[in-house]
């Protein structure tokens, strides 16, 4: 069974709140406290599955594990506040926990984070291992609120920079979560929007199924970063880019007025196809079933 | 380097903000949102460090994460509220992961808690292993917040239920955070507590140095579990029990009026002597420097 297969069937049975104008399933979870929106999210970096055990710096793990948390909060239109980390380590020199920490400051220091918890803790075994995991707090106004339900056939499909090429060009650890451009579009343009952490492919699956729309997606305008082809652009992990929906008739406006130096693309529409279905257009080369991630897709 | 030496190297190097009441060093982190106090705290198990792997049934895993960070919570006086789980495994049976979010949410609803997020991981290698680390938000009323360094030298020291052999006797897994008795204390009887989960002797330690007190620990009255002798009553870890202190003309009124089945036990008072400090009083053995994680002992 998949993650998602396992996640449906999870949070089918979980119970829920009243204060929880959000619940799990979106890139945050919206909480009602205080009369105002909190946003929080969980999410992980375990070495040997998202960097090279040994090979990676402490100071860029720390980055990286704060920076994917910070971009589900950009996805929600949101402004992050706090942090909470967990660390679990085989035994190491020192300096790698004080770098490690280092770096988790700096990045958070560059984003307005402040953190507010930790816990520390042994791996067993004699390798080089860590797991870490991030749980970001932020803030939300209601009228600003993104989520990944609110997709309506017709409307156009956009991008924020480039696709693809995620690990062997570096961006997986380099990049620069979308804060600003999901401030800026958040309410004013859109009202759908996601983070690209999974591949574009099986993350616009997921926005498909919550809308309950379909995607028509034209991959001769998908933004590839340099050393990609349509297949990473659609199936590479970790872009940690913004995927949105906006009005088709305000579409030029919101190009003409992007303020970013972050590329901006249309790169499909919204449709009424079966939820979650994505037909591909002027596709140059026919993608496996894997590839595709089992999409229905047509060649141009 | 221990672990509380690294987090002092680290916390120090911290940047604060003007919404955090209270930062990283205590059972949680007080912060303002919305004129009301939040609770937050972070807290792991790691399979073959917290329990043993393969051999540990995934409800009582998913259990022991959940309880862990709500005796966090009873610590400070406040009321669970959400939780969030990032939970990372190697290749295993689906029902495994069932079973573990079915754990989850039976102590979630027993503690009328709800699960706000999640994220699923994959770890590497052959054998089983499993990191959970799960993210509690709480709330506390202003006027009920304890806190680890609100100790006066002059005050009584008390602990709830018994402490030692939490392992042998399960009850590392079986435990009940102390919720009710952490709200009945909080603000009336104490302004000083903090959940034992590190051993009694370690903790108190940490208990002194925020509050710049010492301890006089009288180890005859000490509150044993089965099967436990001075040593592990004082260095076992995973009691899970509130300690706090409480004005000694007020102790009697307080025993007087407990309500809860869970014992209360008044083991010490706190001193004058160096912070973090602890004399034992009324020991029948000597302890080892390793035993008292090096602290100053008398014997009686």
């Amino acid at each position: 069974m998949s993650e998602d297969a396992i996640l449906a069937r999870v949070l089918a049975g979980l119970r829920r709140d009243e204060a929880m104008i959000l619940g799990p399933g979106d890139d945050c979870a919206v909480l009602e406290f205080g009369g105002r929106w909190l946003l929080a999210a969980v999410d992980q970096v375990v070495s040997d599955v998202h960097y090279q055990a040994g090979d990676t710096p402490p100071e860029a793990i720390a980055g990286k594990v704060l920076k994917r948390n910070l971009s589900d909060i950009a996805a929600m239109g949101g402004i992050p506040r706090w942090a909470l980390l967990a660390l679990a380590a085989t035994a190491r020199p020192d300096d790698w926990f004080e770098r490690f920490f280092a770096g988790l400051e700096a990045a958070a220091k560059a984003f307005d984070v402040t953190l507010a918890g930790g816990d520390l803790g042994a791996l067993p075994g004699p390798a080089a291992a860590e797991y870490a995991a991030l749980t970001i707090l932020g803030e939300v106004e209601p009228e600003k609120l993104c989520r990944r339900d609110r997709a309506e056939a017709g409307e156009a499909l956009l991008v924020t920079g480039e696709l693809g090429n995620t690990l062997a060009s570096g961006h997986h650890l380099d990049f620069t979560p979308r804060l600003a451009e999901g401030r800026f579009l958040a309410g004013r343009w859109t009202r759908c929007m996601m983070d690209l952490s999974d591949g574009l492919g099986r993350d616009l699956r997921r926005l498909g199924r919550a809308s309950q729309v379909g995607f028509e997606l034209d991959v001769s305008a998908l933004p590839r970063r340099a050393g990609a082809d349509a297949r990473g652009a659609i199936g590479d992990g970790e872009d940690y880019e913004l995927v949105f929906t906006v009005a088709p008739d305000r579409v030029e406006a919101l190009l003409a007025s992007w303020p970013f130096p972050a590329t901006l693309s249309v790169i499909g529409r919204v449709t009424k196809a079966a939820p979650g279905s994505l037909a591909l257009v002027n596709a140059d080369t026919v993608l496996s079933e894997e590839e595709m991630d089992g999409y229905e897709h047509f060649r141009a």
